[in-house]
């Protein structure tokens, strides 16, 4: 797969025109459906070709033994890895006894569009058999937003020139055989059969399969029904075994006539539940789902995605690329986060099983800012989730000798998977990162029911972690030695500044809502000296200096250490990770990701306008962005800065990750934390939009090559408009109640409808930083236009 | 197993005179006999009841699969573990056709002794059947010193009291079921079955098998023959099936009558010779053998050892279980080494599975300082087999980005086989050990062949390493970031002391030595130019100070962390590792073993008097003795700050790690590192040795307890003898050229058969250091004085 993206740039569709077979690892993530609950790969209908079938409920994992060549206290025993469920959304065509597989036979046509408004993926194809005979395939599928249990195909054959006896097997299928596993870490280990038959049927247009995990012990549910219309003389016939539920559809079509199925696909599952209530459930969704029918089913699809658009939508002139990635970037953190209702936003979303399906600091730092601001419940859901592994959380930190709670490095569950503790367990910024979210949420949306029952109690078992993890020492600086900051390529270290800055917030954030909570604060055996220590030990949080002016270093003593030798890496040696071993890595200055730099956006109040420009440039010189959760980042505190043609090419970077492939490994899913990095690009970026306690903060300025950007958002119930031109932005409250933000400091006043306009002042910004040879990123302007 | 020692005090003996089934395990590694090449754990004759079987052939291993739960570039993919080869030590007895077995019947009595002096385990037993039946059993075992590939067994049954029928079955037996494996980590793996049958055969008396490991590819033989001398009728029968040979010898006793049986047993292996190669060479070795006789190996045997202690022996009065404790050391040690020929010393010897056979930094910097003094051709072939592994010591470095040699921190054939990097990889110090054990075996024999052949390109290629694992930053100082010392409760530090030191001194042997060879330094490429990069970044290495006065941090920032929280640890939560994780434990200030201290001994040159006393008592607050590698080193430095009692108490723990048990897992084999240690503690510590660059020091000072000290020494070329009492010392050249020693200080010349006495000055020394809570070594005066 090239750099450059396959797909020709449509403001709200992404469409493929040829199939082209060595991309359809990429497409099968790209297309891939999803509401939260349910996630289905772009998988072609017939089920192959494929690069890697994948269909998934959220939290559906099974255990498998984490081995260790020499064992240690405390590494976990087992990880979760999510499980391709039953495949529902297969359907094998046979055209005169001749199987439809486009290996064979001549595609005369094909495309497949994701319609980013409507929520569906559509196919057209034409293909003529070996035989000789043509037909025409079309398909929609969805997976629905407004019923989470539901999945729905349109399934359409017509003959072409001659008449054809045509066969449609649609299938459920359990243990669908995978390909081989990949050498690199990072492709999440594959299961092989790893569900238990406990029950099948298929009767008439229908049938069932129940399934149990070997391990995990969860069951889960899938069926299916069909509305058959075809010729006179079509046939069904139902068929199931352990593993396959299969409902047989025969019919003659003449030339220019059409067999049309639609597939209903309901999923329920459940760790506690009997096998008579799961069968049950999914069958009640499936009767719901009838009841809507197809055309239903669309028409509450855009309903759904055109409430999210107005109230989420981002207008990009001049760059229709960006417009184009922006869009789909924010669809597909819809999927991942609309109906998780108190399950994990993994990773990479419901698209693949990358990384094991786990979820990771991400949620809360890269995709959770975007959700908070553009479906708030969405967000409140991703961490009353983590709320809701509490336990977990705390049994971790006591069996580290800690207090509170240490929220799992990845999980899927709450447990700790991480099978690596220096860049896993040692890596406690998360409880900062969970926290931040947190008070980021409430400042968002003023929801103090929210605060009260699931973010006070967050924050203070964050911040008793913090006050056992540090120490006060002999200097009265509080201290936190021996972690992981967010960078890793470097690991163990003292005072990461990051790490430090953020419990300082979660510190004083406790605190605070520890006041504002205070029955509820007591309830959580709180005390007033205990929020003693809390403030003081933020009040003492140690940041590091090395001597070296201007510059914060990373973690203490990481400016004595030797700069990474880039000159004599080569170009083909990164990711470094997989060239290099990490004790070369983390004794050197060298940077995957956004550590400092991401201290100076998170906690921007903590250095000045210089400090930040000064800093930005000298972790420039030594970030390699082997991360796709840097490019963002350093997008947005390149604009803070008045870098802005750099800003510009790192908003390309991130917004462009999945659609460009640029980290070839969207196989094993998408990079949901670069998709809403794009958003934050933009919006955090060139609208320099921050939520300050009080405040909503907008510093906007456009780079040359974007004449206009519009953006909306939720805050506190209100729905805002923020437009943003070379010259001047215009603020306009579409709805609720009257406000006050800060453009560039000034403090404006809006009502309902009444657009201001501030106007912007140019910036001097110093030289442009520079990077490492040959990881400065792709000039936004050499892109061809049309891409 | 109590931490008494279950075997009465004798000079030259360790013996039991009782069995106690409890005890198995460690009285199988206890009188295990070996002679670096084979070695035969202490099982009981008849095989059962066992704790755990073992024969061994230095190097025989079989791979493993090294499995991580996350991958890593460079992490080793397949281990060695030593391997149970065939067992040529069994005979099984039947009385009257009752399996002889301690377990049935009744024991009347049971005696066995490790002879120091004869190099032989002898055994009586007098047995009853259950059937009532007595027999007396006698045997005598060794491992012969003279004839590498010789075992013997000498095995005599008497019946007593009344007529017995007598059947004796000699075995070989290949894959021997072994006990399951234990979930403590430093327990070896066991590999079940890792043999297969070549061939096999047994006629006559003889018999032998040839078998082959099934990964490794390593192809072993054994051998046996029997010397039968029984009453008239006494029968032979020879069986051979793929993994057993058997000589059956059958006879009928009278009472007082003795059926003698004296077996033979050769051993041999090779990665690359045929089959019949190996079939030959054990025919070979065991023709000597026979031709030899058991009296005959009986003789070699007590005459090697006699030489060995004429040049080696260290004579305590007052402490008569030190006595016995020093002469079990070095008699193991000797037993690890002496035939070794350019294999490695294991950190258990060839006692027992532990560690999976591997060998550390052990051998370097605990075993041959001992050796090297007392047996140095032994010393000489354990750097060679280091020599040896450069190849894969050079591809490893390669593989970690690094130039000249990288040595492993455990293995057997030289490739690394660790599979915790942070404690593995990352411990470069032992690069610097070797060459510090190379630059103290040429001081200790003047062996100049060696140096030139040998000891150069290994001080080069470790030069090599270090100049390219640290770097000359912008202040002028080489640092070495990110690497970890001896101290495995810290890891992934800075500027680590011990190693800088260690890496300094290895740079200066280098230029020195490359200055004394420039014809052999051409050859390995090195220039004028490489020899002063290693004298610049010697001359510039970076001690780092953290401001704490009289107190040099172990590693850079080590003094400003967090003191471990000793008063909240149980005593059943040591040693740590089994009870807190690495990252709580890295993070703070405690030790687990000798690191900062153990540098004031080897580095004693870069401290002054006051610095060793101060930073002495520093330390021993921190220091828990986790590991069996620390209190000789402690003792050492006690004594030389004038910590005499303290000194003694170190030396009691170090003495009596395995006769006492200490570790509570002398189950899996002896530690060599502590046998050495007790020699150490007393030569080093109460007689002040040092090798320093063309001298020979003393400064010896006994504590109270210790009436008198005597050690042997030989140092190039000369025996010497140092006697040591309470006010003076004796200096004695026993044999060679005259030499000039010091004592505390002062020059003295000897001249052969000279003994020259000096008086020693009291210390003053500073208040006895203390030792975290519960972490005092044992006060020596409250063991009973019989012990």
């Amino acid at each position: 797969m090239p750099d450059s993206s396959p797909f020709p740039v449509d403001p709200w569709l992404v469409r493929e025109t040829e199939l082209h077979l060595e991309s359809l690892a990429q497409t099968e993530s790209v297309f891939a459906l999803a509401n939260g609950h349910i996630g289905l790969r772009g998988n072609l209908d017939e089920g192959e070709p494929y690069a890697l079938p994948g269909s998934y409920l959220n939290s559906v994992y099974e255990l498998r033994p984490l081995p260790y060549a020499e064992a240690g206290y405390g590494y976990p025993e087992s990880g979760q890895t999510v499980i391709n469920v039953t495949n529902g959304k297969l359907l094998r065509l046979l055209v005169d006894d001749e199987p439809f597989d486009v290996r064979y036979g001549d595609v005369e046509q094909h495309a497949r569009e994701l319609d980013l408004r409507d929520g569906v993926l559509r196919r057209e194809v034409c293909w003529t058999s070996p035989a000789g005979q043509a037909v025409r395939v079309s398909s929609v599928r969805l997976v629905s937003f407004t019923q989470r249990a539901i999945a729905a195909i349109s399934y359409e054959v017509e003959a072409i020139d001659a008449p054809a006896r045509i066969v449609v097997q649609s299938e459920l299928v359990a243990n669908e055989p995978l390909p081989a596993q990949e050498a690199d870490p990072r492709v999440g280990a594959v299961l092989a059969a790893p569900l238990e038959s406990e029950e099948h049927e298929a009767a008439g247009t229908a049938g069932f399969l129940i399934h149990r995990t070997k391990v995990s012990g969860l069951r889960l549910g899938a069926a299916m029904d069909h509305q058959i219309s075809g010729p006179p003389g079509t046939v069904v016939e139902a068929t199931s075994h352990a593993d396959t539920a299969r409902i047989t559809i025969t019919a003659r079509l003449e030339p220019g006539q059409r067999l049309r199925i639609v597939k209903l696909i309901a999923y329920g599952w459940s760790g506690v539940r009997s096998l008579p209530a799961i069968r049950d459930q999914v069958a009640a969704a499936l009767a719901a789902a009838r009841a809507t029918g197809w055309a239903g089913l669309l028409a509450e699809q855009r309903a759904y995605l055109d409430d999210f658009w107005a109230s989420a939508d981002v207008e990009v002139d001049g760059d229709p690329a960006i417009q184009q990635a922006v869009r789909f970037g924010l669809f597909h953190i819809l999927q991942a986060g609309a109906r998780a209702e108190q399950r994990p936003i993994a990773a990479k979303g419901l698209t693949g099983p990358g990384y094991d399906g786990h979820a990771f600091w991400d949620t809360e730092i890269f995709v959770l800012p975007t959700l908070m601001l553009t479906a708030p419940a969405a967000a409140a859901d991703a961490l009353r989730w983590r709320h809701a592994t509490l336990d977990s959380a705390r049994m971790r930190a006591r069996q580290l000798g800690l207090r509170g709670a240490a929220f799992p490095w990845r999980t899927i569950d709450g447990a700790e998977c991480s099978g690596y503790w220096p860049a896993g367990t040692a890596a406690f910024h998360i409880n900062a990162d969970i926290a931040y979210a947190v008070a980021q949420y409430v400042e968002a949306t003023g929801d103090v029911a929210f605060e009260e029952r699931i973010g006070l109690e967050l924050l203070v078992e964050t911040a008793r972690l913090f006050v056992s993890l540090g120490y006060m020492d002999a200097g009265g600086h509080f201290r936190i030695d021996g972690v992981t900051g967010p960078d890793e390529y470097s690991a163990i270290a003292d005072n990461n500044v990051y790490t430090n800055l953020m419990a300082q917030e979660n510190l004083r954030c406790a605190a605070d809502a520890a006041g504002r909570y205070p029955e509820k604060a007591r309830a959580l055996d709180v005390t007033e000296q205990e929020i003693a220590r809390w403030q003081q030990a933020a009040a003492a949080m140690y940041l590091p200096t090395d001597g070296v002016p201007g510059v914060t270093p990373q973690a203490e003593s990481f400016t004595k250490h030797e700069v990474w030798d880039f000159a004599a890496t080569a170009p083909d040696q990164y990711p470094l990770l997989l060239s290099f071993p990490y004790f070369d890595l983390y004794r050197r200055q060298v940077i995957k990701q956004a550590d400092l730099v991401l201290a100076l956006h998170l906690r921007g109040d903590a250095f000045s306008a210089e400090e930040k420009a000064s800093n930005f440039a000298y972790y420039e010189a030594l970030t390699v962005r082997d991360s796709s959760l840097s490019a963002a980042t350093q997008a947005v505190i390149a604009a803070e800065v008045g870098q802005l043609q750099l800003a510009y090419d790192y908003l390309a970077e991130a917004a462009l990750t999945d659609l460009h492939n640029l980290k070839h490994n969207v196989r094993d899913g998408l990079h949901l934390a670069a998709l809403a990095g794009g958003w934050s690009a933009l919006v955090a970026g060139f609208g320099g939009l921050r939520l300050q306690r009080g405040g909503l903060l907008f510093a906007p300025r456009l780079p040359v090559g974007i004449d206009r950007l519009a953006f909306h958002l939720i805050y506190r119930g209100r729905r805002l408009r923020v437009e943003v031109m070379a010259m001047e932005a215009t603020y306009c409250l579409l709805v609720g109640e009257p406000l006050t933000v800060r453009h560039h400091g000034e403090a404006i006043a809006l009502t309902a409808e009444h657009a201001v306009t501030r106007s912007i002042a140019a910036i001097a910004a110093g030289p442009r930083p520079t990077q490492p040879p040959g990881r400065a990123p792709r000039p936004r302007s050499a892109l061809p236009a049309s891409d």
